[in-house]
């Protein structure tokens, strides 16, 4: 076997690989205390849904131990601190404040969509009411900016761990993300009322609601660290690219996922007639397989009531089509570009290499 | 007639009198273009949905000439930049955020409250849907952030009206107050599951829901400005006890209010069984009237069908055991205490005068 070529890689070559689950423990390890210190500021009962949606608690409010999620932003913002020079950290309240902000939208958006299991678990609104669940959705959003401004006090006898100008700077990133996460949930809910999205008004939504929070986490660290915007601008195109990345894998095992890994309802997406990027992408074929699927989209009967072999069936024909080659290279692509935008920022090569597997991460992820 | 006691008013005895729809209408014709502007960056349908929540269109889209409410919270943002010796124009980013705000709270405790009207129109989520409610509130409060933040930035060849440190600190006094609103509609939700509530649950219910923007309202635009803690303090104070007043008037409204006037369904509040100041402190009396009126509320019986006999009965109950004449009392007791706040802060006798005049107006108004 040839030595690889002489890369800024091979600086590194007697390093340990990196460990995806650790630096993602490592995100969770670092802002999940400061998280549930936020979550007790709220006020009662919304202390308890918060719990609730956080998987902290049951139904009941007793204590369980669940996944929490990926848990992959507050990893991004961690590393995002260290890609400045900092140590990780600095990045802290901007893997806390990301986290609310995620959290808020799906708080908000399970209930817009009607949507009534989220990780294997009934949603928030199905448990403790449709006013519960917007109530603590807005406090979860207010909250993540209160963090973000609070890096700026001192805490005790311990410093502050930003500047004023840092901290509102990052207010501005997560606030800018936040509306553009709002924009794509609009996109996607007018989705709902049209049989056919082209694949760029698919991408263009999937920018908004999922790209601009994944850039502002691998941005927020950085910014906080006192990093110049020319980084944090590279850093959130990374986050940008990885984002929609991560989307078109999420539209992929929304259809053809193992519901039992995803947590997801078995064809769930099909049966929403949710229109994502392997559906657009089939659409825009416009084969044989492609018209078929065009004409049983815009076919008002039986919407919601199919059977599993007429999902399955549609699921065959979206493959025929080619949307799912088409979004498994686009997710490629994606990937690609998003590694690029990191060669952009000067920083030490374990941090790069931790970016990167994190990329790789997403791109192969079952769930 | 003898003359007035020598007070800091005897100094402009020979003034105008301060004409209170000239401050509200300043307001409104500063901060309702760079409003309009703010609204006309969301994505559709979301401006559209927010045009007609401001009251700007019918549902159909076409403009319509609404009065837009009272813009009470416009003006103080206005002259609470002239307290802090700044023009009135450095206090117009902080009006509109603080409306963008309160706009926010109304579109979501719409929905949550199921009510159906709002300032004689159907309310928003009826006309276009809650998803649309919950989207278009959430893209309200994140630009209250963004335009505050703007302020910093210099727009074309004019200067940043703010500085970073002050759009910063403008940022922190609206991000608490939203999170005091949003505590104060959990515990207004809360009421709804109980019988009875404390004069004094109600009174903190209230400064969270209302004190809270109010209090923002008197101090942004004097924070914007760089005016000290300790002025934009005492302003805060002013407002949050203008804030009780305003709040201990409306309940007074929402029971002996004229209908055609106040825009709200006749006999609302006591329909819909709310725990306002009136009620709380009628039910602390304890006399006969007192006991009478808790053991109505305590009846699930005929819940929200009473006729109009039966709510008129119960308005007289209320007023019987004091709860009228008590919050009657206790509006002009925040009123006194608001006043007492501004005492703290040096600022021109004109400026004083015209804070003055809006507590006094908050007091007598009539919707």
């Amino acid at each position: 076997m040839e030595a690889r070529p002489s890369t800024a890689a091979g600086a590194t070559a007697q390093a340990e690989p990196v460990s995806v689950p650790e630096l993602l423990a490592r995100g969770r390890t670092l802002c999940t205390p400061p998280l549930r210190a936020a979550i007790a500021r709220l006020a009662p009962p919304m202390d308890a849904v918060a719990a609730y949606h956080f998987g902290w608690t049951d139904r009941a409010g007793n204590p369980v131990a669940g996944d929490g999620g990926k848990a992959i932003r507050p990893a991004l913002a961690l590393l995002s601190a260290e890609a400045a020079g900092a140590d990780a950290l600095a990045g802290v309240p901007g893997g806390v404040a990301v986290e609310l902000v995620h959290n808020f939208s799906l708080l908000h958006d399970d209930l817009m969509d009607g949507d009534e299991t989220r990780r294997h678990r009934a949603t928030a609104w199905t448990v403790f009411g449709p006013a519960q669940a917007i109530l603590v959705g807005d406090a979860l959003a207010t909250l993540g900016t209160e963090v973000l401004l609070d890096s700026a006090h001192p805490s005790g006898d311990r410093p502050a761990p930003a500047t004023h100008t840092d901290a509102a700077r990052a207010v501005r990133l997560l606030t800018v993300a936040t509306r553009k996460l709002i924009d794509g949930q609009a996109q996607d809910l007018s989705f709902e009322h049209r049989d056919v999205v082209t694949v760029e008004e698919c991408l263009a939504m999937e920018g908004n609601k999922t790209g601009a929070l994944l850039a502002a986490a691998s941005a927020v660290g950085a910014v906080l660290a006192g990093a110049d915007d020319r980084t944090a601008d590279a850093l959130e195109r990374y986050g940008h690219h990885l984002g929609l990345a991560f989307q078109a894998v999420d539209d992929l095992l929304g259809i053809w996922g193992a519901t039992e890994i995803t947590g997801k309802p078995h064809w769930g997406d099909l049966r929403q007639r949710k229109k994502s990027l392997p559906v657009a992408a089939a659409l825009a074929e416009g084969g044989a397989a492609s018209r078929r699927l065009a004409e049983l989209l815009a076919d008002p009967k039986g919407r919601g009531e199919e059977s599993e072999e007429v999902l399955a069936g549609r699921a065959a024909l979206i493959e025929q089509a080619g949307g799912r080659a088409w979004t498994q290279e686009e997710a490629r692509r994606q990937h690609t570009t998003a590694l690029a935008a990191l060669d952009e920022v000067p920083m030490a090569d374990e941090v790069r290499e931790r970016f990167v597997a994190l990329a790789e991460f997403v791109v192969v992820r079952e769930r």
